[in-house]
């Protein structure tokens, strides 16, 4: 008999955290409805085919995969053994699970290209899993909340993910909060200016750390990685002017040689006009010229959220890809996504205390359970309670009042009614309140109403 | 490039069957709470020591299992490879995929079992994974919407069960069912009673087939199933009775002798008692004393649910159990549980009709984009129809009208708003009603307003 436990980087979620939780997913999913976005739920596990290859050599490692059923190892020879765990894997596993929720997604725009009304607004909330390290705040289980639209170069996309997220976060209680845009094509635009054309991979991943390391390490690391002195010499203004707001005077002037670069700078100037017409005057957005992310896949808008003054990392991410569905032999199909981090929500809620209680749907009222005549005029009124809409429960067993009580005050139960003879001849009812102690005399239908217009 | 493929027995859920499932597990999850059900969520994957050996062999073996991650293969030695895939299994993996909810639901009850108050009500909704050969109708992943208390006797929770089902169903439309129950301990007092005591698996198996295959045959398989004639000719009763209603006056004077049967009985007829103080009168119950399901675990009451009319299996199947924990090292905890399975209740709601179309929360009006002017017009009414909370979206691209409006036809938008420059310089715009075709001019505080108030 071994003592249970929980796989490594996974968690339970209890009533308690499941209502915070819930609050989350419902008020996203809200506003993903509010804007027009569709559902989609995919499979936990897809062909290993469509996941292998889409996530670079380490997510390829990172994918958990499934052993096949039956005799996986029947038809192996000895040479298959020996080739090591890699070519063995594809031997003896088929499938493996949810990496993220883009690349399902993919595969469900190329599967149903012909029958999907373009474009296609879809929302999804999923676990995925990772076989990452476990660690504080990182788990091998959690769950993204993604909005995508494709079909599409219409920049009202990326507007309205600006909006969305500006209806999202407040709706959560997180009104301090910073969204920060960037463009792929500035970015190309600079790597070519300064004689680096496509090295913008390794320009990003150095100036990305400007925040943390300084002008100085960053030019060290930039040496590093091979890029000239003079190179670098021409990248001054960006560690000068890493944040500038529309208009993007400096930047135009700086990048007026790349048509790449000026074909972002005006995209960007498009989505702030839009998001202003759209009703958002004072936006909480922010240009980064630092900001790179998913470089392997966006090709114009680059997005990332961040709570401020709170200790921790960006809480959602997203961009403009150009091609989703290319690996699934669907080219030209353009889209502009979102990725909501729950777990990392969660936490900037817990730290801000932006948690109600209330937010718990729990039991409102309980009714005491002390003898058999009790129990039964008790249960005649569940129903009428439940019928309410209230959520109500009898305790099942006659024990004690003090364990009754007790029980109700563990689950956060607001209410209590306590019925002895006394109780049973009048009709008046004793409700007790747990949180004050307060105690009345009420009959039914006074207490039906005081439930159910009492908000706790 | 391949031809990207959904893996073997499982679905995509595409917006219409998103909206209808929802309304599925809306409607359950809203029932639960009313009866101070909390919920809990487990991870998708669990250590193999915590599943295997729970679901009997067949369940181990329909166990998916992940393989380990890292170089698996690199400590295991040529004869570890040669011993075939069962021993093999346990060395190259260590986890495995959520088999149903009730294993991890005793994990976790094992687990917190310190500070969990109890009795302790919990539902759980999520997906479950089983190897099992796909085939109409059976998937290789589906949901299982679970309720359970565990840490109490009291019939009240068999009582609750009955209640709750009454609840749940005719709140999805399905009025036309029937509860079955039958109590394990009849069942044994059974067996006991025709001298067969402990093979009671046995008997039910053939029993169980009454329905469908007749008496001769049942008789026929109990023979071959090594019961005397002597034996079988004793369950007369049985093949005459199977179903009766309380009160149980016949099965009583049959199983007279049997301590444990008329414990069963006595059972039953408080359940019936209590289901009629808590205000069901003509309870959907039916004594049936051929069911039999989950004996390896059931030893109270037992539940199965059909919808009556519609060629489906059961769509509900339950019971007490009283060792849930005791795999984990913790004796002595009882409880009911309860499951639904949704696929099930899914296609009878479709067979039967019962889906609403409000019941898809999709976009409700769309504004359409005839040019630059009229599109930067129509972005400054969206946020006032989602701050009304109307699910809206504009078309994003300036294309021939026809094709916005195929948009919304295929998207199933009731109301396209049409905006030209007449609409502009009037302040009337018109409101397109995509079923009925009617337009009207309305100002948008009167599109607010209707459609607001529309039900759709």
């Amino acid at each position: 008999m071994s003592k249970p436990s929980l796989a490594r980087g996974t968690r339970d979620f209890g009533p308690e955290q499941m209502a915070k939780r819930t609050f989350i997913f419902d008020t996203i999913r809200r506003s993903f409805q509010r804007y027009g976005f569709l559902p989609l739920e995919t499979p936990a596990f897809e062909n290993l085919s469509v996941l292998m290859g889409k996530y670079g050599d380490e997510g390829d490692q990172l994918l958990f995969k499934l052993l096949n059923s039956g005799d996986f190892s029947g038809k192996l020879s000895d040479e298959d053994w020996k080739e090591g765990y890699k070519p063995l894997t594809t031997k003896i596993s088929e499938k493996g699970l949810r990496y993220d929720l883009t690349v399902p997604f993919a595969r469900y725009v190329a599967m149903n290209r012909g029958t999907l009304a373009m474009p296609f607004k879809r929302y999804q909330i999923q676990p995925v899993w990772r076989a990452d390290r476990p660690q504080k705040g990182r788990y091998r289980e959690f769950y993204q909340c993604d909005a995508d639209v494709v079909g599409t170069d219409s920049l009202l996309c990326e507007a309205e993910i600006v909006t969305l997220l500006h209806d999202i976060l407040p709706a959560l209680g997180i009104t301090d909060f910073t969204v920060k845009i960037n463009n792929r094509k500035i970015l190309s635009g600079i790597a070519e200016m300064i004689g680096a054309h496509g090295l913008e991979g390794s320009l990003c991943v150095a100036i990305d750390k400007l925040d943390k390391i300084g002008k100085d390490k960053v030019v060290e690391e930039l040496l590093e990685r091979g890029f000239s002195s003079e190179s670098i010499s021409q990248l001054e203004p960006v560690f000068n002017l890493s944040i500038e707001n529309e208009p993007f005077t400096e930047l135009r002037s700086w990048l007026s040689d790349s048509e790449i670069a000026l074909k972002g700078i005006q995209e960007l100037e498009e989505v702030w006009a839009m998001v202003k017409v759209l009703g958002l005057e004072n936006a909480k957005i922010e240009f980064d010229v630092t900001l790179a992310r998913g470089l392997s896949y966006y090709t114009g808008a680059i997005f990332e959220v961040k709570a401020n003054n709170v200790q921790i990392g960006s809480i959602s991410g997203g961009g403009r890809y150009d091609n989703l569905t290319g690996t699934f032999g669907v080219p030209g199909i353009s889209g502009v996504g979102i990725s909501l981090g729950v777990d990392r929500i969660y936490d900037v809620m817990e730290e801000l205390d932006l948690f109600k209680e209330s937010q718990i749907n729990g039991t409102k009222v309980m009714i005491s359970n002390f003898d058999e005549e009790a129990f039964t005029f008790g249960l005649s009124m569940l129903p009428k309670l439940r019928n309410a809409g209230i959520n109500s429960e009898i305790y099942p067993d006659q024990v004690k009042l003090k364990k009754q009580l007790d029980y109700a005050d563990r689950k956060n139960i607001h209410f209590v009614i306590l019925i002895g003879s006394e109780e049973m001849q009048s009709g008046l009812l004793t409700l007790k309140n747990m949180k004050t102690g307060e105690q009345q005399k009420l009959n039914l239908e006074e207490i039906l109403f005081k439930l159910t217009n009492v908000d706790i």
